[in-house]
């Protein structure tokens, strides 16, 4: 059985038939919750909470108790050695000996995956930073599941702080997965990174319309749409694009609208002064009273705060008190399955294979441009080296192992050209025609002109092509 | 049996007849505690602590570990949702739909009664501000019937801050309820609530005398006597009255001494500047030699600070340690009892039903006047209407749902009498005979002229009666 | 078995024979982890941290869940009624009446010792300030022990900070009882307190060489050698001492190295501001190259912050992390020792008896001179009175019994002399000869003459003797 001993650090750790293997499992175990008492018995698993948390906390431990399972709990940063400066790394292989399973949720974007590295035992990201939540992605999915029956196909519009929300950034890549089309609508300011976008499109296929390509209907129609997602098996969808969203809001419907609450623990100072949540409507009962709303579940990570009115509680399209309750047997599944406690068959063909890309790691050399990557902390730097995929070459992109943050480095250089000897060190514009023809293996990358002359490099002739670039968009 | 799936939000929830029931469950578990565990097995509660804790947190995760029962826990306030901005009931109804029983302790009065209300499971209130604490209230008296084997007739004196101290007014009304009679020795300037008192005088039967119309003699005692509450079963007391003081004091003596601490972190600016606890003396040895304390319970609910010496831990009155010691068999047969796992017979004839009052609840109009009620907190004014049990009609008193603060509102009108017109939105003060005649269903309250004149009302002939009867006064 | 319901509060409450049954309960309970699951069934464990702790309290509380028995926690010193001014004795006794065992961390020094004295079940300090930390000194022992086979005749190094490191303090008495040698590197300004040489020496034996009076080569040596205790059962080795260092280093080698963090957190503002760390060179790989580190175990109590590098991660001779691991093992040995549950048979012939000093106890006089001590803190000293033993006569010592800080008072009288009449009430100077002649139970101290004076005593002939001394040494 493939889930025993396995992390679940984002969505991509499992497959299609492995999610639905879950959703079985929870359904089954909702059904007869009181047999499954002792079930994990003698267990231990620890539930690291580094960030403030109701549901996803006590949802796992109430799992784990209906399991018969024990539980060590850290609830308070404050209150650990990781304010007396430990690194994660020394925390996960201390606990990681004491216990059989571990819980983190941690501010650091990739924490999650250094906890998976250095500790032996099974690891489940419960939310880091603003980058996954993949457990809340498989309450989500089967909320919707067990509504809609399937996934693929439908239309499932994301509402609110989509840069920040990682619930909706685990939600993206698992509805890309099982075939759902996405609409985005995003409070003003607070769209889907880039970086997630690439992914989508470069890793499960399907095709996306940005706003500006929508037409004007399109654009004043009473939600602000941003971009809409089609995947790869509607594919005669993209031909009816310039009506696609009357159609979607009008005739096909909105299957989910899950809508989330401004993260404004995570907002920048500017963000915060604009006060972005005020210039985005509230989901009610008028702005859901529309055709398209007929048979929409209304959905939400929660905790709400303004987004969503109290008055649609009753309204039999909202979802979210079951969403939040289905965490309870989702949890006791995965932890019974990650615990090899419980064995599910799987089906013999599965979802398409991770894209396996070429790993960039240089002792010098750029490091994770986002500042909430676990790469870049002070405690962390002390044994964690950069390390980057290289998900693309033109434009040459590496995406953080950790973080999952992507950039394109200005300048790139080969250690097969010069085999060490100074004379032959030379650095390149990253979009020049020498760039392409390093293989991954010797490629070596710079951010800046200043980074690469310290390391002994010189400007080739191909050094100036961006800043050319540059100048002329200026 | 009546006791499953209730809540214990205040003490009135409790009959006398499922009180005693409690301590009898109490008594026979306290004795075979080996013998309980496994009676809760697989049974989760949720320990929700919003306020420092030690004895009551603690006792109650004892309690349902002896039970062997689970707990999730939240003892930090910044480590939840709630530092999200999320409101009670959305908490109350998620917790709610995890765990098998909710125990929750929250600054805010009235909390409790929310979480009752919107949660699927039994709920016990283990503090809400300065409203009540119940089951501090059945340890406390569980500890006085073990030792005077009823409480019935018992002269009961209550010391220190009456005004904070929730476990105060809980247990002034089960001690009502029992027919004991209460000596009232507040610090000065933290006496019981009005509202306290007055729905002790109304519901409960019993004569209250203050101290104002007290003797002489009875001022000048060593301790500064309050009032004294009389129960109704105690009614030849009264004719005594003007000695009663000297005789509680120095013949029939006192049964129990309860202390209590200063809640100072309830104090207003005010209060904190007075330092009220330097004004009232120290109980000790010297202080309780007299003949009236020879068979005094000393109790406390802890912990103490200055107010009880230590000096009185190895006299043999004092009970605050065994009191505290309660809270695990207490708790046990309560969480057994709520959970339908115990059932105890109840007695036939059981304490005289709840009185019920006409409820008062309008979009509009006065909302709770206590800063501290739930009912007012941004949070919780998204869904939670103001409401209102009109306890009395001379004068009209509106007592709040949530936090039982009560307050007499200056102006009235009716919906009845205008049928919805404006011309006869008419207001009138609250003392006039007009007052008298509405009757509940049509009745509409106002705090001020201004208010009514908002919504559309204009003065009656009979609006500034209460005006004049206020200037006569200064 | 002697072990059953004594308490643990520090590593002189147990003797040789029984650190070794824990070893080896621990032992064969870390080879048959499933099995002991059920032991401690229904038996409630309450883990008390009022300090930042992750290895220590999840280490106990998963030994305890191994168990199979029940955890109430506190980790958050603002979450208790301590926070309201609650005393320790008055929570030790509550919480021990709730509990079958009692695990306590606090900041104040000889806090588990108030706890252990006002509770009735077992307590475990789990590091009470810079005083001890006895469960970590078994698990440092027990990861020698299993590597060396036996801790008598062997070398440790102590490296870091040996002023603060509470770790380090249990683990030098242990080391002693066991007959190891010790060699002092502390970080400069952090050596190991006088009063802990002090006992030491006195109570365990041996000698201890200070670095004034080692050679110059030693001096000299990569490492800055402090001082070396000489166990008495290597009488022979202090003929040697002249090169002791060298041989050790260099010829016997260095059997276990205990690096520890600089415990910036009870850095005096002096402390802080020398920045104590950067002068101590790191614990890397090369300066574990030499021929006296061969076969060393490098140890340390962890969290690590720059002191040991992380390269040492996969040296085959770090012992850290299985250091840390052994926690659960050792800990649900002794757990299940302390509540009876478990027996082992002990050694007829065990380590020395303790040694019994005479107790001083004076309702006036000087109080623990230690800011941290227990003892003198504002909540603390409304029941509890200064206690010391009397450790020396020449000169005069006196050791808290709470901290065991130690102190020199300055002047003594006795209460025999003069019968209660205020005549004969002289005091002297302490290191006069009519202190050696004052009988431990007559015997009163002074630390200044302002004191004496204030308690009615006036200067004999020889009250001024210590301070000519102290002039002259000026």
């Amino acid at each position: 059985m493939r889930l025993a001993n396995k992390n679940l650090v984002t969505i991509d750790d499992l497959s299609n038939g492995e999610m639905e293997a879950i959703f079985s499992l929870a359904n089954e175990m909702s059904g007869t919750m009181n047999e499954q008492f002792g079930l994990c018995r003698g267990k231990v698993m620890a539930s690291l909470f580094f960030e403030p948390s109701t549901r996803t906390r006590l949802s796992f431990e109430t799992a784990m108790h209906r399991l018969g399972g024990s539980i060590i709990t850290v609830s308070d940063v404050g209150a650990t050695s990781l304010a007396k400066g430990e690194s994660i790394a020394d925390m996960a292989r201390v606990i990681g000996s004491y216990v059989d399973l571990i819980v983190i949720r941690h501010p650091w974007e990739g924490a999650a995956r250094v906890v998976a590295d250095y500790s032996s035992v099974p690891v489940i990201n419960a939310g880091d930073g603003g980058h996954q939540h993949p457990t809340q992605t498989l309450c989500d999915l089967y909320t919707i599941q067990k509504d809609k029956k399937t996934i693929k196909g439908l239309n499932i519009a994301l509402w609110g702080d989509l840069k920040y929300g990682r619930t909706v950034h685990s939600l993206i890549f698992a509805l890309a997965k099982f075939g759902a089309n996405i609409l985005f609508y995003p409070t003003p300011g607070l769209k889907v990174p880039e970086h997630v976008l690439k992914k989508l499109t470069m890793e499960y296929g399907g095709e996306l319309e940005r706003r500006d390509t929508l037409n004007r209907t399109v654009k004043d129609s009473l939600i602000p749409l941003d971009a809409i997602y089609l995947t790869p098996s509607s594919p005669h969808q993209l031909a009816m694009m310039p009506n696609l969203n009357l159609q979607v809001e009008t005739r096909t419907g909105i299957d989910a609208l899950y809508v989330t609450r401004p993260q404004k623990e995570r907002f920048t100072a500017a963000e915060k002064g604009q006060e972005l949540k005020k210039s985005h409507p509230v989901v009610d009962k008028k702005m859901l009273r529309g055709k398209a709303f007929r048979q929409t579940l209304v959905m939400h990570p929660l905790p709400r705060v303004d987004e969503l009115a109290y008055e649609l509680d009753a309204d039999p399209r909202s979802r979210y008190f079951q969403q939040a309750a289905q965490g309870v047997p989702v949890r006791m599944a995965l932890i019974s399955l990650l615990l090899g406690i419980k064995e599910v068959p799987l089906p013999a063909e599965d979802t398409l294979p991770e894209i396996e890309y070429p790993l960039y790691r240089r002792e010098f050399g750029p490091s994770c441009p986002n500042p909430r990557c676990v790469s870049i902390q002070e405690t962390e730097t002390k044994y964690l080296q950069p390390e980057f995929k290289v998900v693309n070459r033109e434009p040459l992109t590496l995406r953080c192992t950790y973080c999952e943050h992507g950039f394109e480095p200005r300048y790139v250089a080969s250690s097969d050209w010069h085999k060490g000897t100074i004379a032959t060190k030379k650095y390149h514009s990253a979009v020049s025609h020498w760039a392409r023809k390093i293989r991954p293996e010797y490629l070596i990358v710079f951010n800046s002109e200043e980074e690469a002359l310290a390391r002994g490099f010189k400007p080739s002739r191909f050094s100036g092509m961006r800043r050319q670039g540059k100048s002329k968009k200026q």
